[in-house]
């Protein structure tokens, strides 16, 4: 069984955030949270001290331009497919399903 | 601002035991829930009146055979990438991220 990362959600959005070039205080206050204390409550997110709730989750990712999913994922690479196929039309995630298929009968 | 759909897991849970034609009282001790209240927590997982921790829906995704993000996505055509492309390689996923890139190229 594998070892379950809980510190997943605390490295993808380290590195989510840094890629948009946000403070931690800035993110969190356009999360919502209060300034006085939006920079501690990114900060415990991102040292995996707590773990913000769905809702919050999902505000975060909305600002970050990604799918909540993306938080949640452990396999690298497949963070990244979820990140780009977020920006994809329907038509071409549908695409993209035939393109996985056709690999898997391979 | 869209909707959060905080019942995304709950939705998302129900389809993929259903699909593995399990019930909700044989996953929840598969899950390592006491087998007292195994189809209880499960019922209420589905019903969307709790939303188990991360550790608990990692264990639960691995019994089902999907990635533990796949409980978190609101869309259902990326949600479905995310299901299939969890089995494949490393250098499967490698080739679907070229295909995506070239898309959004296109």
């Amino acid at each position: 069984m594998p070892t379950h990362n809980l510190n997943v959600f605390a490295l993808r959005l380290r590195l989510a955030r840094k890629a948009k070039k946000l403070s931690q205080e800035r993110l969190g206050i356009l999360a919502g949270i209060d300034e006085s204390s939006a920079s501690a409550r990114m900060n415990q997110y991102e040292r995996g001290k707590h773990v913000p709730d769905f809702l919050m989750a999902s505000k975060i990712a909305e600002i970050l331009d990604l799918p909540t999913a993306y938080f949640y994922v452990e396999n690298d690479l497949l963070a990244e497919i979820i990140q780009v196929s977020h920006t994809l039309s329907n038509e071409q995630k549908l695409e993209v399903l035939r393109f996985i298929k056709d690999l898997q009968d391979f």
